[in-house]
């Protein structure tokens, strides 16, 4: 199968597009490099270090033997889209190429604007350009989990049947997103359902958990292969950044109680949700969401579980939560569509958390313990971000 | 009260920022004139003449006695939409400023970007000024009943309190819009609710039905006065439209069985729906929606109408459905929160059909009828629009 990875560069692309291509499908990966812009503006870096996208393909060649066709340019320029798709010819199109993060969704007005124009224009552009040139190419769209908030009763997989004073009618789930960026998974929800309904397009969107881990059966063979690691307050996901904090000694930082339940996945399971959407795809005209995690765990219940790993002296320490959002809520979420296509979930063990904390030990001393810091407030409409003035006068 | 009416210039603004004027609140004008250049694009214009926006200010301050203030500019800029905000201090924020025409939306890719992108950046500038500067400035903002497609139970006020498994949440009403603007209308609920629950901002999102009519208390006091009245298929309202083509024996033309049922309300109730909802504040951190219309109306039932108000020989002309949308199904929806606040409402009736036709008979030399024809087809990604290259041969 022809398949293009959208942001293809990425801490999720890069894996999935060598998972799609070590399986045997003929993947393309696009990107504009704006996650590594990102590291520049934060004055932040991947904790281990990643190679050039040229160097990534040349090692994937070198160990495996497959091509990857790469396109750079930004999902923005039609033109740019229109082109690509056409030259390349996907079967299915896997869209990662998304501003993904909530606290720089948050940081000002000009992050909110960019981050909501960046998505939802970019997400347009690819349905106009697979509408034009073939209907058939199903698009599999990474949303959020966080796209539902946290609502009082059970979160389905995107859809509801609603029973309203007698009547009954199957509708979009009601979201209600905690930031800016997830605004942006929901706005293109809605658009690509439209697309859907009006074009007849085949979409599956992903609404993902939390994604922790670093390492896949792909990456490991040559450290040119290897995905970023984030474990700033802006890019780092909750695990990965408080494993980092243990190898560090740092205290892991907890935001308010701790309560906050979340779906969480394993990296390696990422990939394989990907293969499996895109090895069975969305009927024509059909709009098909998927719940993309495997287990549910609080704040507080991962940051025991990386103490238990770290052993003695690691602290947890509350800091007053940067976020609007609930502390303690009812979250039960169904996830069931992936598992009946066949996923194998890996579950999170005390050994994923151990090689993770062997990785971060091992580049601790590139650990700037400033960036574990919350720095995006919620509640105010501009935190500042990015290297401190004091950094640079020494 | 000081009210800012963003879109000011517009079919519905200007009569709304002289109802707003004339009942004694210190009213200020925002525009970028979208609107007029649109005409130019399209080539098309309003059937009844419309002097400029500062010919216009100088009518009402001679008729009544009272100023407005004008502000031009974008709401895309933000520094703009800032310091229009603290310059002029408003209580209240009216926001008619987006573009408005669902078939506009729909003309290809660039018109879906600059419909999405113009309405949803210039609310989130609005939000983010409002935040800024004063959170207690109440947004009164228009969505469109259109949010809501045509769902199989009924409509309600924004929020729907949703019983699922035995568990029970008050959550916003899910939505199925039925082009890129309603799209677009639909993000910007996303992002109010969003900003009212994480900055305690109050806001009013009006969910308006079709609106008919042309002329207001206010209007009717000077030609320098009159609001624009749009007959062509993209920015002309199905009532409007058709009152214009009664007016010149064109046949009057329904897209399909004419089944589509819509909430629909008179120009002078808009004015005095807004002069409501401003006077009646939403609460800090409220999120309240009302649904804006009178009266639901199929299409078959207004030509029907029109029919009989014109007299002989109006014929109803099938056009096959330009658009993707259910052309007979339920619809029911709840509309007591503008009432509760004292609406008193006008009832479409014949002698307003029949003032609508005198207007557009006075003015019929001016129609272009090739202007009727619905240009825009929602199943194509690009529908050519504009003047004719035949029109400018002769």
């Amino acid at each position: 199968m022809r398949i293009l990875v959208l942001g293809g560069d990425g801490y999720l692309g890069w894996p999935t597009a060598l998972h799609l291509s070590a399986v045997g499908h003929d993947v393309g990966v696009v990107d504009n490099f704006a996650r590594r812009r990102y590291d520049d503006e934060l004055g932040t870096t991947s904790l281990v270090p990643i190679a050039s996208l040229a160097r990534r393909i040349a090692a994937w060649r070198a160990e495996s033997g497959h091509s990857l066709e790469s396109y750079v340019g930004d999902l923005t320029d039609p033109v740019f889209v229109h082109q690509t798709v056409r030259r390349f010819g996907p079967e299915a199109v896997v869209h990662f190429a998304e501003q993904r993060s909530a606290p720089y969704s948050m940081v000002d007005q000009a992050h909110a604007v960019y981050t909501q124009t960046n998505n939802v224009v970019g997400t347009l552009n690819v349905l106009f350009a697979i509408a034009e040139l073939d209907p058939a190419i199903h698009l599999v769209k990474l949303g959020s989990m966080g796209e539902y908030g946290t609502p009082d009763i059970d979160i389905e997989e995107g859809w509801l049947e609603v029973h309203h004073k007698g009547r009954t009618d199957r509708m979009l789930y009601p979201k209600r997103p905690g930031s800016f960026y997830h605004l942006s998974k929901v706005h293109d929800s809605h658009n690509l359902e439209f697309a859907c309904r009006v074009w007849g397009l085949a979409a599956t969107d992903l609404n993902q958990g939390i994604v922790y881990g670093q390492e896949t059966e792909e990456t490991r063979g040559h450290r040119d292969l290897l995905t970023r690691f984030d474990y700033d307050a802006v890019f780092g996901t909750v695990l990965n950044r408080m494993v980092v904090q243990a190898a560090c000694d740092h205290p892991l930082t907890v935001y308010g109680s701790g309560g906050q339940t979340r779906g969480m996945l394993d990296i390696r399971d990422t990939v394989e949700c990907i293969r499996l959407a895109c090895e069975h795809p969305a009927a024509p005209g059909e709009f098909r969401v998927f719940n993309q995690f495997t287990e549910e765990f609080s704040v507080r219940a991962i940051a025991s579980m990386i103490q238990a790993a770290a052993g003695d002296g690691v602290r947890v320490q509350t800091v007053p939560n940067p976020r609007v959002e609930a502390e303690d809520h009812y979250y039960h979420a169904a996830h069931s569509a992936l598992l009946d296509l066949g996923l194998q979930p890996h579950h999170l063990q005390d050994t994923l958390v151990e090689s993770l904390l062997a990785i971060a030990r091992r580049h601790r001393s590139h650990v700037d313990p400033s960036l574990f810091e919350p720095s995006v407030q919620w509640r105010s409409t501009a935190s500042p971000v990015g290297p401190r003035a004091s950094e640079f006068v020494a």
